[in-house]
């Protein structure tokens, strides 16, 4: 990426990769990716080469979140390190060894990374559904990534007057290292509510939909379209709000039905935010309104999070046109 | 049950269960059986010993519907007639290498029944979710049983406006071998729509509120009210239908955004049914009008089932009074 006059050239996206089943039970990217893998005319556009691709096949199988590990948090450093020092040595034991979706993370970098090198693929859009009432989401990991910025500011705008949301993960701490992240520029797309297990019509074509307007973008910005600065709204992550416990960790409340299924919408302090199982009503004590969402999603149970809390934000974009 | 004057006599319900549980990741029952194992004051009724119960600990503790097999398919004869040959000798070697939940139906038809026998249990309640809109139901295995009926029939007016929804499945290919089925009462609870893994306040509660009246119906049975006639809405399971498949078994159309959520809405000839991945719509071929539920359930695309037909049937309880 480089400016020049008034826009920051950016390089052609000719790769892209698009992950489904990353979590092996959320139906809608398992299902389109499965389809595109057979027929990919849909996803075909000119100057691109587009590539589906089922990144946990064992927990597709399974239709498990996952088999050892969660895939989407094994793109670490640590764990990719590894492929490097056993490059050539396939049969080093140790590989085995590895929980199953460390392996899969350093086939899925060799495939489509290295992450963080100039042979990564351009743009990986990985394919998620949740349990809670998020509508259509995009996931940007930074809000340095003009391109990105760009295509989500196309997007929201094609849809219209449908609805998608940007929730940006750029937390220091709360930020993780997912399966998009070996691409330059990295897409997440969830779309719910969805139960895990359960593919529906109605979210299954909403994800259909995002994709087709992704892919038009990039045809059209490989093409010499120049994209003018723009305004992008998100949502940044700020805080994980857990579900009360007692002493030995048992969760003691739900989520307060005046929140349940209000992602995005406000909650100011004082409002109602858990239920106790005695039917005791627990209030938001932060210093100012915040926007939750992720609310009550079935994967996060494990990971002591009943919601995320979010700031609403404009981001600018720069102009971007292609080197 | 004996026929005296004009109310059928009922042997008093003493011994009452509620299982939780049985599916792993069906959190109502899961955690409300959870709360009364720790505090059973809510469950106590006069003249009743309630027992609450997490009947399969292990699904529970991976938050997964099973380990090995469907705990709630489990108690067939063959499972359980093993019990039998190998009482008293409990370090049978055979007894380890039974799936874990077959052994864990012969423990439970130790404790709870034998099933069949005088010395079952009177009641047992087995709380179940689902992620069809289904509501609140209650399932039924045998429209001879006129104390199960008397108690739907108390539920359903004690909830109104609310609505509760009686399934009868006794039909002779379709009905499986439940847990519940080890009590001489077995009642089925379903509350829905809820995500597997996922907690909501409203299905919690609605599944409180019913559990609330029905030992409320077995504690006025037991202190001796006769329960007059009475006529029963049921909704009786016809046939299963499966989605439509490829030659070689893979799912090739949803649940029609018509249907879906549908759940004992009248489905006509004609109506649209599935639609395939490439926007065909399927339209119910049926000879006349059915009552489609259990549309969508998660845990049933492995059994070959997109939802079942109901016929919608106007039972008549005898009256019953305590002998």
């Amino acid at each position: 990426m480089s400016s020049y006059g008034s826009s920051v050239r950016v390089a052609e996206a000719s790769r892209v990769a698009i992950f489904g089943g990353t979590h092996g039970n959320e139906m809608s990217g398992v299902t389109l990716v499965n389809l595109w893998v057979k027929n990919s005319a849909e996803i075909q556009r000119k100057r691109v080469e587009t590539k589906p691709f089922i990144t946990n096949p064992k927990a597709v199988e399974k239709c498990s979140r996952y088999v050892d590990t969660d895939l989407n948090r094994a793109f670490t450093p640590e764990n990719l390190r590894y492929t490097r020092h056993t490059a050539g040595n396939v049969s080093a034991p140790a590989g085995d060894e590895l929980p199953y979706e460390v392996q899969r993370a350093q086939e899925i970098n060799r495939i489509f990374g290295p992450k963080g090198s100039p042979e990564a693929y351009d743009v990986v859009f990985d394919l998620h559904n949740t349990t809670s009432n998020m509508g259509c989401t995009l996931i940007l990991e930074s809000s340095k990534d003009h391109f990105n910025l760009q295509m989500m500011n196309y997007i929201k705008k094609a849809i219209a007057p449908a609805s998608c949301l940007v929730l940006l993960n750029e937390h220091p701490l709360l930020k993780y290292s997912t399966s998009r992240s070996v691409a330059k520029h990295p897409v997440g797309l969830e779309v719910g509510p969805q139960p895990q297990g359960v593919l529906r019509s109605n979210i299954f074509e909403a994800m259909r939909v995002i994709l087709k307007h992704a892919l038009d973008f990039i045809e059209l910005f490989n093409e010499g379209m120049e994209f003018p600065t723009c305004t992008v709204e998100v949502f940044r992550v700020l805080d994980r709000i857990d579900y009360p416990r007692d002493a030995n960790g048992n969760i003691i409340a739900m989520v307060h039905p005046n929140l349940q299924d209000c992602d995005w919408e406000p909650l100011n302090p004082g409002d109602p935010m858990f239920q106790s199982f005695d039917g005791k009503t627990i209030r938001y004590q932060g210093l100012g309104t915040v926007f939750p969402t992720f609310i009550n999603e079935a994967a996060y149970y494990e990971k002591q999070q009943a919601f995320v809390t979010t700031r609403r934000e404009a981001l600018v974009a720069s102009a971007i046109r292609k080197v």
